[in-house]
């Protein structure tokens, strides 16, 4: 069986999108199904009664992970997993994540409608919390896992309300007993996923084959100096703010100027500013910012790592203060599986889809996955680049797009030569 | 009687400064005496066992401000007035207000020694609530009294806790009856203070003669772009905080390059700052920030608001960004009285101290003073610049230096042809 002969439904898909969107909606039209609440109970639950009306079965795992099995020819075989996640932002939309977990579901409903087999088995999954929206950090059903979390510290971990994470998973009811790590011996991953930019839109484009997870490091910079009464001459200055305002463009600066071999520049953010003591009529003795570099390139991350100490250490020396960058979070380079991107790549030009390849410079399961068994993303372009927001917007077209290229890579890795 | 024969003491406003530091003392040897305290009404007792011990009359005020007053040759004659005040900051110094309220108290002592008369009644003011700590704004005794405020909007101001200034003015006891206009009505008001900054010290001088107050605009910057996720690439982005960096660059620039004819700079300051959404992987899509700009010459500081604004334009339109510049505060130029000036600069020279004029850029009831009356403040040098820190520190020969400007000059008004 080829995915080309399908019956791929993309409407079946779009009104299960908006089905699903009810559960926890919102009057702006976008769903509030925060992880471990009783909506998404209601979500998970949806999607079994979905799931096993299509002849999955259900295994349900010790941190809630949903994973659905279709049988194989070989039951032997190692499965090939899609999925995604149902859980979404407090003002989420109705695509990020979902998406992902409902064109898995109709490639599984076109496979029972059209009695088809595949060599390897096939799985859908569901992962918990991966927005880390009610419980930090983000993707711990994935990172678990994958073991780059242990089981027991997600299940400590408390919302912002107290609530301890493995108490409220035990309340709705979505306990089960599998082991999560059993997940690392499936043969391939793939997550369809709405792009959360706009270069695809902006192209005009339909489809984004996902190549590569863009490294990215996090800073802390402290910048102290003395803090200095509004009336006080300038001359006798150590201002951190005014310190601390060229370092921050220099953030913008270097993310610009620090190019991959291909040309590509990198990103810069500066998402956090805090000074101190804070009042109208005195310069700032302390200013604290965040820094979020990330780059496709990971030779090209160090040196704007490198750069930002640099410039740093300059302005600290100009201005008589100091400028302390601090490393915070690193999430390395995470190349995609190549003969998974090739089939992508193949299923887009087979279809005439308009596609390009590009990164994703955001996490997803997909990315904690890539660690452990070989993985691709595909992306839907989403109006505007607009997510975690109610009015996050995709088209029919733009979703069916994106499920055909990943049914098409799914079924052609369950079916190749073991 | 001229005040270069008074018994002027240095060791006694000394050991007073001492004892009253005592009322409310810190651990760090600061004062924590803020207004319409129990503390409060402690040190005013001390200043009016004081004041009664040398032959004063104390007069109380409908706001707590305390008059004490020695009868002149001529009753009729409008009186010369010294003053400052004896609330400090929460973590405040031994000086701070402090030294102009002890200094006009050991003027009065010595005359009172010498057994000496002036042709003027004079009077020593301690004004309510400088700080303006507890109960914002600052200067509301003086201010009320001049007519910028009205004691009905005084007497309903809550502290953060929710006190009401005029219950906790009749709790601690110094709710008078005297109407604080009448102070409108003296011939002059002098006020020695600490510098609160290091141009004195820095240049080895010991009294600063004070010709004016700086006139001062603040302003509310709104910068607004759009979010976007750290992962996003550069060329799209709207970051408010990118745009917002550079505008508050030139806040400093602005104040460098904007100069009076005399070739002196302004002084500008960037105290608050906020961030929203202040996420660390958000690029912002608003920034807020205060700007504090200060010049000794008007004409300037109207040039600086007009820099501002047209930078922020310019900023505005290169990022595609808004940037709303919003006139907060006005305060403006306010010269002090010329024949006082003149009085207190002949005293300096007289006595050979090491002086110089310079302005005062931060306000002080002297500022609100001058709107009615002649006035003229008199500077003593403080170690570092450092205030409204309970380290603040003067030496005996810097307040004796002081106390001598701040004598003769008072003395030589009284004692003019009327």
């Amino acid at each position: 069986m080829s995915a080309s002969n399908l019956p791929l439904s993309g409407t079946r898909l779009w009104d299960s999108l908006m089905e699903m969107a009810k559960v926890g909606g919102t009057p702006k039209g976008g769903s509030n199904r925060q992880t471990l609440t009783d909506v998404d109970a209601e979500g998970r639950a949806l999607l079994r009664r979905w799931g096993e009306a299509c002849g999955l079965t259900l295994s349900v795992d010790r941190l809630g992970n949903m994973v659905f099995r279709r049988e194989g020819r070989d039951p032997g075989r190692a499965p090939v997993a899609i999925g995604s996640h149902l859980d979404t932002q407090p003002t989420g939309g109705k695509f990020d994540g979902v998406l992902g977990v409902l064109a898995g579901l109709e490639v599984m409903r076109a496979l029972h409608e059209a009695g088809a087999e595949t060599e390897a088995p096939l799985l859908l999954i569901n992962w918990t919390n991966e927005e880390g929206a009610r419980f930090s950090p983000p993707m711990m059903g994935s990172g678990a896992a994958m073991g780059i979390f242990t089981e027991a510290e997600v299940l400590a971990k408390r919302d912002q309300a107290g609530a301890v994470f493995g108490e409220e998973l035990q309340r709705i009811g979505w306990q089960g007993e599998a082991d999560p790590a059993e997940l690392q011996t499936c043969a391939a991953y793939l997550e369809l996923h709405i792009e959360q930019g706009k270069l695809l839109e902006d192209a005009g484009l339909n489809v984004g084959v996902v190549t590569h997870a863009l490294a990215q490091h996090w800073f802390e910079v402290v910048v102290e100096g003395e803090d200095a009464h509004g009336g006080s001459p300038m001359a006798g200055r150590r201002d951190a703010m005014m310190a601390a305002a060229p370092l921050i463009a220099a953030v913008e600066e270097i993310a610009l100027a620090t190019l991959a071999p291909s040309g590509e520049p990198g990103r810069g953010t500066v998402g956090v500013v805090e000074v101190y003591p804070s009042s109208r009529n005195v310069a700032p003795s302390r200013v604290f910012f965040s820094v979020d570099f990330r780059h496709s390139d990971p030779d090209a991350l160090a040196r704007m790592g490198d750069a930002l100490a640099a410039r740093a250490a300059e302005i600290a020396a100009a201005r008589r203060v100091t400028a302390t960058v601090t490393p915070f979070w690193y999430s390395p380079h995470t190349p995609f599986d190549s003969t998974l991107v090739e089939r992508a790549r193949a299923s887009a030009t087979a279809r005439g889809l308009r596609w390009r390849e590009m990164p994703t410079a955001i996490g997803h399961d997909a990315v904690y996955m890539a660690r452990k068994v070989p993985t691709v993303m595909i992306f839907t372009p989403c109006h505007g680049g607009l997510s975690h927001n109610e009015a996050e917007s995709i088209t029919l077209e733009w979703a069916e797009a994106g499920l055909q290229v990943l049914a098409d890579a799914a079924i052609a890795t369950a079916n190749a030569k073991a």
